[in-house]
Formats: C-alpha cells, structure tokens, sequence
C-alpha cells in the first residue's frame, strides 16, 4: 500500500484515448497523479476529440514522439493491438521507463512484450475490473475505477518498485489493487467475463434468426430477462473479438463446463425434475448476495430505467 | 382501448400478496380501478405484513371468502399453483365474474382451467412483462407497470366485454396491452425471458463449481459481465422451477437453438476465425439499439451501482 500520497508520474503516456483510457487521463490529472499528461492516439477524430475535452497536455498521433520521455506508458488500445503498438514504442523509452497496458487478457500480452523490452524499461501489465457499454474518449469520466478492483499481472523478475509505482497510480485514482500471474488472471478472467460475454451475444444472435418469434416481439417483451444480456451484448465488437482470439483455451475451457451444466439442467427441464431445478435455482441466490455484500453492487432493483421517486410505497431495498 | 376513466370493478380479488400482486393492489387503489380490493393469501405473515401496509381492504386467508362477490380475481400465486387455487375459488364465483392470472406461462395455465370454467364465468389470462428480482408485499410498488407491456391470451371464444374490462384495468396502471394465443405467448417468454433465465442460472452454478479460481476471486471480479447474470439468477427459485416445468417445450425448442449457436461461436473461438466473431458481436448492438429506441431500456451506462453525480466530464449518453 503507498502511503499518503505518491509522488506524481513526471510523464503519464496514456496510448489510446477511449473509455479506459480517456478515464485514466481524467482521473490523472483530477487526482495529481502526474505533472504531464500525454494522449496517444492513431485515429485523428479521437485525436481532435481530446483537443477539445482538454483532457492531456500533449496529443499526438506519433508513437515514437509519445514515447519520448515518458516514465509510464499505458497502452488503452484493443488488445490485438497492444503488443504491435508496444513494440513500436519500446526502442524510444528511456530507461526507468515502465510499460503497462488495461487489457483483459494478460498471458498473451507478456508473451508478445516481454522478449523486446529494452535494458531497464520494466512491464506492468493491468486490467482494471471496471468499465461500461460504451466506448470513446467522451464515454470516459474520472470516477471509473473508484471502489473497483485494478489487477496487476508482473511477470516473475519484475523490480518491486515499478510494481509499486504503477499500483501507487491505481490507488489513487480509486482502485483496489491485486497481484496474480498472467495466467490466473486469465483464468479468472474467462469465467467473470469473457464466456459471459459469449453466452450474451449468443442469445442476442439466436433471438434475432428466429422465425416463429418476430424481432418486434422479442425487442418489445425483453424486459422479461432478455434485455440485460443485450447489455452485455452490446460491447465494443473488436474489443472482444481480440479477447476472444487472445484467451482460446481458458475460454474453451470454461465454456465446457458450463455447457456440461446446461445440459445437466436441461435434462432436468425435459424430464420435469423440480426438486433438482429448485434447488440449484437456491444455491445460485447465495453469491449474488455476497457480491452485493462486496459492494460491487447495489442491492437496489433494477428496472432498466430509473425510478420514479413519486410512489412512495415501495420497494424496500432487501439483501 | 379505453377511453377515458374505465367503470371500477366492484371487488377486485387479488390472490397471492408478492411483487406482483401487491403492486397490483396498490396500482388498483392509486388509480381508482376497484372500489373494495380484497387480498388472498395462504401465508399468515404475508397476510399480517398486508394488514400492516394497509394495501388491502379486506385480508383472507380463505379460498372460498376471498372468491364470494369478487367481479375479477386476479392469480399472482406461482405457475404451479395457479391452476389448483383457481380450481378451489371456481365454484365461489358469481355468474358474470372474471378469472385472470399473471402467470409467465398460458397454454399449460389455460388447459389447468378452461375445463372448469362455471357457467357465465370468464377466463382472460395476463402476463405483465415487468418486474424485479425481489419477492414478497413489501417489493411491490404501484408503478411498476408504468410503461411496461401487459400480454393477455384469451382463449377462442371468450367474451369480447370480459378482455376489455381486463384491458381496462391494466391499461389504467399504465400498462400497454396486447393479446397473442396462449401458445404464442409460451413461445416468445421462452427466448425472451426463460432461457435467459436458465443460462443465467447455469452460469453462476458453473462459477461455484471451479477448482481452479476461487468462489472469493468470481465474487470479486465480477463486474466484467458476471454480476448482470448473478442479479438474474437470484430471482424466486419457487416461480422459476414452475415456470420450466409449465413451458417445456418451448424451452427446450430455444435451448435448442442456442446451444447450435453457441456451437458455432466456440467453434469461431477455437480457430481463431476473427472475422465471424467481430461480425457477430456487430450484429448484435444494433438489436440492443431497438430496445432502447423503444423506452423499454435507458441508454444511461450501466454500474452495477448508482453514478456520482460529482464528476461533471462524462459521459454522454449515446444510442
């Protein structure tokens, strides 16, 4: 843990400016986490677009000049493109320099760098558990990691202080910072994300090939459940097309198991066994509430909407 | 539709006090669609709970009382129960009375009821597409309809005066009414509400099980997607095990389908094909998009908990 408040990154290099990174930019500089802030982006529209937020100190399109100088280099780019983006950058480092990167997948990500660091530049590799539907630098907001947990995967041999410094910048834009190796993380990481992910976007696609049941019927009577795994669905695309691409085995490996389940379940449907149906309906309700208890949650209802404040009848917020 | 204000019913009859039925007693009195509301419920401490909040006029704990000199008694009971307390109230009810239901099945509820129908005695099931994951009277609340649709699947032959006067009712707590076969309905709540209900379930169940990452490291990490599934999957076990047992076969029909789909998608992730998964996770936003054109969903980004409203650079709500 850092104590009191960390000395401030000289040059913080945020390399691709949309939800998470546009994020750290404003929490950086909102929190006094470095004296200089540099957005790198390659798409001119994002680049004009953080001109006018005002969000960095310095915006430019070059990898090279980004580099320059920089004593954290975090890259916020798709994970497909963090390793090529990181090698691009890595001969324009100084030495002290450290590379760190957002992405949610972190094996491959080590794989890719790891060989071509330069003499005393030390990687970092991050996933903060954090983030919405949308995407872009004006999705971004300074609050995003408050409460949330921020992952950090340094491969065995990393200096204690590099580590230190990129877990100071997390605590003080508001995370709680954990340490695994890459490969748990990836593990973890395909079960609270990546294969939900995949179920979502598979009921959207199977809702939409249907010809018995219209798209107007299935769009309108989503409230029912349906509706949050469009959510879910609606993520940047390439995003997870490179996570997908990135964590094959620990998805697949997942994904069997709970394709295991489904059809324990339903064979359970089909042969019309409610005790075995009640009781894993049951045992489910347990970690929701451990969840809520985390404060990863509220335990408020969740409407898809906003309440009305005008009934002052209900509903009692219950655990 | 209804124009203007509709005629009350004279003793509205609501059978089982939990989200629904509370929320209908308490919609029914805020908007002077019953003159005397009458609360059934087998539960002695739901029973007191409803004394206590007042919502009823009139609180029984008998089938028999409850029915005497109702003009519409409204099931909210689970699927299961709904067709033996429908049969221990029919031969109670006076000529010229209704029978409806929430259920979030209706073929299996209509073949449960039709038979027994008394002579002069109408059967018009509803289903209001709304709801949250709390149980019991005090989650109730008098707007939860406010917006939502209501289905109702009238079997052939029922009198036109009886749908309208049900149409009335829920149209007057603010609903939007449509009405489809039994058959239909089963069919569209099983891809837009029960099989998103069963994989929810699965996956959590799945979660517990792993040896490889800690039940504390999924509780901690969930905020990837996860947690929107464990909200689903903490809903009533005892209304779930009903509803699958009552819509087998529409369930097992889109299980079907999805399982195909997700065959196909694991497939993608296996061989690395980048493209079929970006065109799927593409396809997919553009059905989340309709949903949220059509008010059944805010665009606002999603948390897992309510924003500060401190932070005055993002984000910018978008379609």
């Amino acid at each position: 843990m850092a104590e009191g408040k960390p000395e401030p990154f000289d040059r913080l290099v945020v390399v691709g400016l949309g939800l998470i990174g546009s994020s750290i930019a404003r929490a950086a500089r909102r929190y006094g986490l470095a004296r200089e802030i540099v957005a790198v982006d390659g798409d001119a529209a994002v680049r004009a677009r953080v001109q006018d937020l005002g969000i960095a100190d310095h915006v430019t399109g070059d990898a090279a000049e980004g580099a320059a100088g920089g004593d954290l280099v975090v890259l916020c780019v798709p994970v497909g493109a963090i390793g090529p983006v990181a090698l691009a950058m890595l001969p324009h480092l100084k030495p002290g320099a450290i590379v760190s990167d957002v992405g949610s997948v972190k094996a491959s990500i080590v794989a890719a760098i790891r060989p071509h660091l330069p003499e005393g530049v030390a990687l970092v590799p991050g996933h903060p558990v954090a983030g919405t539907e949308y995407s872009g630098p004006d999705a971004g907001f300074s609050t995003l990691f408050s409460g949330r947990w921020c992952i950090l995967t340094p491969p065995e041999g990393t200096e204690e202080a590099a580590i230190e410094r990129v877990r100071a910048l997390w605590e003080g834009m508001g995370a709680i910072v954990e340490t695994m190796s890459p490969e748990h993380h990836d593990l973890v990481l395909a079960i609270t994300s990546h294969v939900p992910h995949l179920i979502a976007y598979n009921i959207v696609g199977t809702a939409a090939d249907l010809e018995t049941v219209t798209q107007s019927e299935v769009i309108k009577f989503s409230a029912g459940g349906f509706r949050d795994f469009t959510r879910i669905a609606s993520s940047d695309p390439t995003m997870w097309r490179d996570i997908f691409l990135n964590n094959r085995d620990a998805v697949l490996e997942m994904l069997g198991r709970f394709n295991e389940d489904l059809a324990a379940l339903a064979k359970a449907v089909r042969w019309g066994d409610g005790e075995a149906l009640h009781a894993m309906f049951t045992r489910t309700r347990a970690i929701r509430r451990s969840i809520v208890a985390l404060g990863q949650e509220t335990a408020a209802p969740d409407f898809g909407r906003p309440r009305t404040a005008e009934d002052g009848t209900g509903p009692a917020a219950k655990p």
